[in-house]
């Protein structure tokens, strides 16, 4: 039944699969109508991406979990938040997530403005105890409130317009260009010989069948509609027990409905390498130890040695290049803090 | 005898004070002879700066609580550390630190040097159980590596390069060139005449007899000799008692002597209105209540409200200007993470 739905996903977009190959370079990203790119949002987003202020004690802000130095993670099993609680999954990268159609593990949030309003109030995240206290700290930052009224327009310091802002700063966090795009290009020397390897190896075993599109996150969807897949599909890996694969309801979570037990949004390959420890609980801390365990429980497959370490030479060529960026100044609230009462 | 103390510092002082004013413009920075500032070295000291990785839990780096998106601290009473413990003084902050002739409130570091090493294994801080646990992740970062080489030579990931690489960076962030180090040039119309008054209160006052020289932390001293002073010295005022300001024994803390108890290093004023809450505990909340304090505790004075607003306008033209930077990109540990067993 399982299978089913998924080869039945698959099917239904294999139209775009034929026409175009099942991969391709990162195209540009498309905002949506209702949240158009101006230099000034993301200015104002990426001030806002990097202010701890916007958490309860002024220790965790969006780049805390969501580091865009790095790989867009934090490198941990599950992230700590305010207080030093850990979460229950595994923080996923902010690099390429403008190419989602849906966001979070469970496909909770439809879109990156949705998303950027959950971890705010989340107690074990930025542990803000309502967005009325965020937006109320924001109104306290002269600098903001004059950057939201040029960017939004008067009295428009809300959570929608913060969200929209963040959402346009992860909008340039995109890597087009890299490696493995020049490949696809035309370019046969831009990738290894032990790359091309691991390409052939991913397509041949079935890793392309969730792992398509630009993203390597699935097919191309209307926003809000997730590309969900099961995981694990075969229950006999030994992988599932050693690494707690199962325990977690998934989309299920979110939607209460049992037939979205174990579902989870399809990852992107995108800046994988740089993304350990693996999964939704961050369980798996080497990228070649996630693809014996994937290719094992999603593909009932064992690969050799030799053909892990190709494809763990294939997903290091979709690594970058990251965007240069200013670091941004934040917004002073002179002569006072807002982190004390 | 405390007072006395004072004055002698002072006295000892008054030739340069007489010469030049009591105040000058910032200057440049002077790097140490033994490690002197390149460009390669900065840009590894910037990275090691904002990495999390060198923290217990992967949560704090030295960022966390010097943020130099802001006003170099982290606006809180005292800092939060790995495992969500407070740390027990405010964090001063790191812009303008390359112009102390010692760090810490208890002036316990000589250097940027001597002080990089102390946070990365306090066990409220950034927590490591020693310097070597810090240099294995280092090492264990192929980017790094091969930075520490470029600049240091072979054989070079060691503590003590770490830290003069972080210090490096630390000697970029300064403020020279601000509005009332043009006004001390010679542009009259760079300062308000708000802040002129209240230029002419704290010289008049005798605010400028600690908070003197270019940085107002102080006269010129050689790199070790620590500028410190009673805090608080008149202990009649109600201050003490309302904000805690005697049970901290200060740079006492640190020598174990009496005659200490109670002194700390004379904190800069540049950028002071950035850097709320004040004092070593953090407990006064706002500037203009900070400026009460001091005049009374220092030097026995009740200020106006009037007197107090102009003595802020003038404190807030030492905000800036801030260099430009770009955001580091942090060295990656391909398809592994360093922060789990």
């Amino acid at each position: 039944m399982t299978l089913h739905l998924i080869l039945g996903l698959f099917t239904s977009f294999s139209p775009l699969v034929r026409a175009e190959g099942p991969v391709q370079p990162l195209p540009a990203v498309t905002a949506p109508a209702e949240n158009p790119q101006t230099a000034a949002k993301v200015a104002l987003g990426k001030q806002l991406f990097f202010d701890p202020r916007l958490s309860k004690d002024g220790t965790v802000s969006c780049n805390s979990c969501h580091n865009v130095m790095s790989g867009g993670t934090d490198n941990r099993a599950t992230s700590i938040g305010v207080g030093g609680k850990a979460g229950g999954r595994n923080s996923p990268t902010v690099w390429n997530a403008a190419f989602l159609s849906v966001q979070f593990w469970d496909g909770r949030a439809a879109t990156l403005e949705e998303q950027a309003k959950g971890p705010l109030t989340n107690p074990i995240e930025m542990a803000m105890p309502n967005h009325d206290a965020v937006m109320d700290r924001v109104k306290k930052m002269p600098g903001y409130v004059e950057q939201f009224t040029k960017v939004f327009g008067k009295d428009s310091v809300n959570i929608d317009n913060l969200a929209k802002a963040i959402a346009s700063y992860e909008r340039t966090l995109v890597t087009p260009g890299g490696a493995f795009d020049k490949f696809l290009k035309g370019n046969k020397g831009a990738i290894s010989e032990k790359a091309k390897r691991g390409y052939q190896i991913v397509t041949e075993v079935g890793c392309l069948s969730c792992h398509m599109g630009p993203n390597f996150a699935g097919p191309a969807l209307p926003t809000g509609t997730g590309f969900y897949q099961k995981f694990p599909v075969y229950p006999d890996s030994a992988f599932i027990a050693k690494y707690n694969l199962s325990s977690d309801a998934g989309r299920a979570e979110h939607t209460k409905k049992s037939e979205d037990r174990g579902f989870f949004r399809v990852q992107s390959w995108r800046n994988i390498a740089l993304t350990a420890p693996y999964f939704h609980n961050g369980s798996v801390k080497t990228l070649d130890e996630a693809v014996r365990v994937m290719a094992e429980t999603q593909l009932n497959k064992k690969l050799s040695d030799a053909q892990v370490s190709d494809v763990v030479a294939f997903l290091e060529t979709l690594t970058g290049p990251f965007p240069k960026q200013d670091m941004p100044r934040l917004p002073d609230t002179a002569g006072t803090t807002l982190l004390m009462d």
